[in-house]
């Protein structure tokens, strides 16, 4: 069994959005394995445990990650992962992967593929609401799909925006507020909002939203009116009603699992596509199990590992 | 991060069943988190995702383990299973543990359990079906509770049952057919069958049986005329239902879960027990996760770790 602490050099994004685009396709095709996640909650914060099966890739294994958002007080990230990879032919642990930066980096891949096959044009501009992790992954992700003609981002503290813009200086990028943020080709939400932030009459037609910051029962980021004039396109339909930006709207009444238009993976393997040039699309993505052993696959390829004993 | 590799002396089996006991008193007091188990199938066998939350030892995590019956031939155990544990307060993982002997131990220290409080009495003749690692660990967990004055042991392979009782040579050891071997005051099951093997009129009144094969649906060990004239306690309803000795009978409408008398949590707080001293009284074992927590939480205090950089 190795051990591969995540240091050294990253994954190549580009690997990694191809890697999780084809792992979406076979969750299209129903090639997979995977239950729903499975949430426990803890005093300060909670953890899900994500167990799958990936045939094509010959790979399986489950990924544990935490979000406790109290952690960067004490010096430590807010989510933090693991993922143990068991040979699909006996069952034996053969690695445990250090999995935070590859879940940031799986989920960024995730909103770039979504934004690949949904977004109404190749150069775009990008509306970023949020400033954390996963907005600079969605941003760095994106940006080997599209074109990133330019970046409107928004944050709750306008200080954390000016702070992105600096660290993303490769990119021309505004700090706005966030209706301004909204008036772009691609819009992504990365915030752990628990009520609706962005307002329905403030994104035009034509554009394409990811909506990544719903990942748990509770948490919210768009207008409900938004998502009923939009065609929304979820990750997986189990684990979007249960946790994403869905699950709100669908609780409350607002919305309904059958005006879900599909999943990415119906987008991928041309089931399913954006209606027309003026239609809004939103990808609602939850995080899948699939795509943790997806980059799994590469991170054990390409990293360096110490031997652990077992059994 | 530490790992435990699961070299060195193994836990003391007296305190892992106190620690065991203790885990379903707090099951019984509705005092855990506890999802079901989650099944992933993979070509030649499966494996089984068990998290949970026990605050009375502030521990939680995950174990994950696999049941491959063919790899016995290429040297391998057929079950072997990883807990991770994870601080409640930030999330972070901070054990890892081979907890493939741990499983046996834990498995062995709920029958041992369920027999102190449910056997008839307390110096017994025990009739042992299979003679695997779970064969052993039961009687093992089980001379701990009660005074054994003598094994009935049985296997489907006649040289198998000899061997195992030379290697349980401290105990009084007779190899005997399924039907003696039932002739006994505690009688325990550890095969994998998936039709009933033992007879309900082979057994007694006043009998205790520990059914610990059946842990995933289609297996059954017990006729299903043997479950309705007793009482049946199982470690977990929903896990029970789902994958215990109970699943196949519900299944096919020769039994209901509302006949199930309760959970062995409440025999063990004081809630449910034997009706008299001629009920037959079974315990229906699939094996819970706060099992695994409750062992974890001993293996990391006495076991030796190395550390792993983490994160």
């Amino acid at each position: 069994m190795q051990y591969f602490p995540g240091t050294g050099p990253a994954p190549d994004q580009r690997e990694v959005n191809r890697a999780v685009e084809s792992a979406f396709a076979d969750h299209g095709y129903g090639l997979v394995q995977m239950p729903p996640k499975v949430y426990v909650t803890l005093p300060g914060g909670d953890f899900r445990t994500m167990p799958a099966y990936l045939p094509s890739l010959k790979i399986s294994g489950v990924k544990i990650v935490n979000v406790h958002p109290e952690n960067p007080k004490q010096g430590l990230p807010t989510v933090m992962a693991l993922t143990v990879i068991l040979d699909i032919a006996t069952g034996k642990p053969v690695a445990i992967l250090n999995a935070t930066h590859l879940t940031d980096m799986r989920t960024g891949a995730a909103g770039a593929v979504a934004a690949k096959h949904l977004a109404p044009k190749k150069t775009v501009t990008l509306g970023v609401a949020g400033t954390g992790r996963q907005a600079v992954a969605q941003v760095r992700a994106t940006a080997e799909e599209l074109k990133i003609e330019k970046i409107l981002i928004w944050s709750r503290n306008p200080r954390h925006a000016v702070e992105f813009a600096r660290r993303m200086d490769v990119f021309d990028c505004t700090s706005v507020s966030l209706e301004k943020a909204c008036d772009a080709d691609v819009i992504v939400t990365t915030t752990p909002s628990r009520t609706p932030i962005i307002q329905s009459e403030w994104v035009h037609e034509g554009t394409h939203i990811n909506a990544i910051g719903a990942d748990a029962p509770g948490k919210e980021e768009l207008d409900p009116a938004l998502l009923k004039r939009s065609q929304v396109f979820v990750d997986d339909m189990a684990q979007a009603t249960h946790s994403g930006e869905v699950n709100v709207p669908i609780a409350q009444g607002l919305y309904r699992p059958e005006d879900i238009a599909g999943t990415l993976g119906d987008v991928i393997i041309g089931k399913k596509q954006r209606e027309s040039p003026d239609r809004i699309t939103i990808f609602d993505s939850t995080g899948l199990a699939i795509q943790d052993l997806a980059i799994a696959a590469i991170a054990m390829r390409k990293g360096t590992a110490i031997d652990l004993l077992f059994p």
